[in-house]
């Protein structure tokens, strides 16, 4: 694959400075870019540089002006319009194609244009799926599920009977949707599984990390609202939402029926108490342990979560605790000694 | 599904106040129930609320006398009823049934009746497996694995060689049983694996979670007594026990021969340390990390474990350390311009 | 299988005392075992207890001199000639052999000699496996990848395109190798994918737990030095490096770029910082939080992580937090009375 830097400006809606007709064959790291390939430099610790850097051309901010011996492509945001140049270069290729006879395929199968399922996969019945849907090997897909257009479930994937996956939705090898709920009704002795007939519902350009576990509502749906990220390991139960482009890291754990609000960051290993609201916009440090609604646009950490900027204090004072009984006991006995001799004094 | 008061009532041991007659259709939410679906409350904020409700039927604590707009079951249980009746309205169904030609079969299986094995599924050799066993499509079970009676193994799951299932066992998508434990023994420079020879265990009416990790023991077995239920991602290690009826809630680690009694609970995201004994009935806090033995029936929360009464009040005072850091800071001040004094009368 | 003492010793370079043609059919752990099997005891506290030993032979330190009933076999490194002997006597068996009809291979793949791949097992295209592979069933092998002699990969595993993995490598059940790393660039409201073009390279001897996620680089390789020993449920995210010998405890997530030293140990549940370095030899505490460089050699614990040793003492403190709080306010009051004695003096 050989590319104009015109035509890759054009794609990105950036202008070119030099030479548009360089051909550039491979996108890189600012640091590793040879002369063939384009890379990027958003950020002034980058641009300073930018002579260093022997890449063959550079997407930089439409602001930079200042003289660079690269070549040079201006455009808004050069970390997005990188991002699209790497998906030029390097598409993702898969050796299947067409739906595989080794595939198991169920009764009444509405199945769209141009999709893929591979080998050792299995579709339940009544399943419907869209245009260019990719199911790899291996994937499992249940009963009534329904996944639309241009959405790629990984190897092992198992979306399990009645879940709605949206469009342009990825979900990573391993991962399980539709899982029950962990729901049970004790009788003094035994735990009574409450039957879990809800699903879950997965809405556009979500993408599902690996080996996540998203369970079905009891009654209604576990929701992932359109735009969402997770990272690897994310455990959501039974009828939580998660609204629109928010952010959840490796190994967090949501409990039942929480609302996490949009544009949410939940950082690695933070935990979600069961029925708490995270407010739109808000972020949650890692390892937090959230027990009560967070207010929109709010910043917390620690276990119990706090404001994070009051974390950030208690734990610069954490590691002096020691020291800060040892000065409180000193207090202590200077004060004593003190009261000694007022009572010296008195008597 | 259709199905009058009466019948329904019978199945859970209840009596009807109202039309016996009345046919229902469906089991729905309290808030979301109508007139042909039955619900439930049981709490008195509900049982409050109760001619709010527009469903056909409610089912209600027998000890609930008071007048009501719409028709009662009265039973012992309400909640553990009404499971009862979600599970008549909302039966399970499969696409697949009996043993596919796409599943591969190892020899000398010992094949109970009304056994369904899904496409894709592997059955290793010497495999037992009892009555009504449901084996999903693409799961893994391994050689000389028993299974008993009623047992559902979902998709993507790995039942590793040798490990006894019971009966009316549930194990979850993407679940792995009988991993080997991790057990290495170092030279000084290498970590050597010590080979991991005995199995997992796992008792009647348990239901493991979707993503666990249930490791086999070094020798004997890792051992899940009857009627646990573990959320998901549980990692449960080597030669750990798990007593009966206890709760495991998800992201829960349990190191190697750590031995919980029955009916604990272990709640989120805590981690209970190797050898650690946890007492019957006890409960660990989410995100606990705990070191030492639990008595039966104590509460214990934080890292390390406290008594949970102790760690609420270890919680108000953590978000004030830098207030009390302070403060400290400001008695320390106080006291020495008091010695200050003090020398000066003294001097 | 049986075997006598003597061919046991020379197996494991050490030297019988007693019959050298007493005949061995087990191995067992020290107190269960019986005259037909072997054990070990290395450490002062089961080396005391020798004689409450019923087994056939006992493995000891080379050192160990005192006089014995049960037969011995002394050797350097009793743990691990116990390990080796281990081995012999549970080899591990499968059912399968060959390449299964029912395993799904692409074109142009490279196969080594005696390389068994279950039924249900993908490999994709311009696939190289090296000499005695084990791929079990339901296992994912995608396109381009390359796997070493003697490795082994277990069922429901996947190991996505282009992955590297060296020789004697197990995958245990369940692990993803080679998703996408979590890696996106927003516009103000959307988080776009950037694409994930780089490999996992894993090295030789390395073991992966069960339910592992090992992501891709971006750019380059996230590499698995040799010798890494990986419990389960670890993540581990894109461009991290874990150094040769490293144990990684279950249930740890180290975020994106972190760069693991050689021989640190990371005990269970802990949580490593994007871009963080941990120096050879380190060990992190369980569920501690790491944002800042760890020295070579260090042991920290805690959140944020402090050296061990304080956090051992802080550990002490944190329960008494309201009694130091409650303690502070008795001082403040007793110096307010104090100085309000000063105060009357002056007046």
């Amino acid at each position: 694959m050989e590319m104009s830097l015109a035509r890759i400006a054009a794609l990105v809606e950036g202008e070119v400075r030099g030479d548009p007709e360089t051909l550039i064959r491979a996108a890189a790291p600012f640091d590793s870019a040879d002369e063939a390939a384009v890379t990027f430099a958003d950020k002034p610790a980058l641009l300073k540089r930018i002579d260093e850097c022997r890449a063959g051309a550079v997407v930089v901010p439409r602001t930079f002006d200042q003289p660079a011996a690269a070549s040079l492509i201006r455009t808004d945001n050069p970390r997005l319009a990188f991002a699209r140049i790497m998906e030029l270069f390097y598409p993702r290729q898969r050796s299947f194609s067409g739906i595989s006879p080794m595939a198991a395929i169920g009764r009444r199968f509405a199945c769209g244009i141009d999709v893929v399922i591979g080998p050792g996969a299995f579709i339940g019945e009544n399943v419907i799926i869209g245009n260019r849907v990719v199911i790899h090997p291996n994937a499992y897909i249940g009963d009534r599920v329904r996944i639309a257009d241009d959405t790629e479930v990984y190897p092992n994937v198992s979306v399990l009977e009645g879940c709605i996956i949206g469009s342009r939705v990825i979900l990573n090898a391993g991962t399980v949707i539709g899982s029950d709920g962990f729901g049970f009704t004790p009788d003094g002795i035994r735990h009574h599984k409450i039957p879990q007939v809800g699903i879950v519902q997965i809405d556009d350009d979500v993408e599902i990390g690996a080996c996540n576990t998203i369970d079905r509502a009891t009654f209604g749906r576990t929701w992932i609202q359109e735009g969402v990220k997770t990272d690897n390991h994310v455990h959501i139960a039974h009828n939580v939402t998660v609204g629109a482009h928010s952010i959840i890291v490796a190994k967090v754990g949501i409990a039942g029926s929480a609302t996490i609000g949009k544009h949410v960051t939940i950082a690695g290993q933070a935990g979600i108490g069961g029925h708490i609201h995270i407010g739109d916009g808000a972020i949650v440090g890692p390892q937090a342990g959230v027990t009560r609604t967070v207010a929109p646009g709010h910043i917390v950490s620690g276990t119990p979560e706090m404001p994070h900027r009051l974390w950030l204090r208690v734990q610069q004072v954490i590691p002096r605790l020691p020291e800060l009984k040892k000065q409180v006991a000193e207090l202590e006995k200077r004060l004593k000694s003190l009261e000694a001799i007022g009572d010296d004094a008195d008597a």
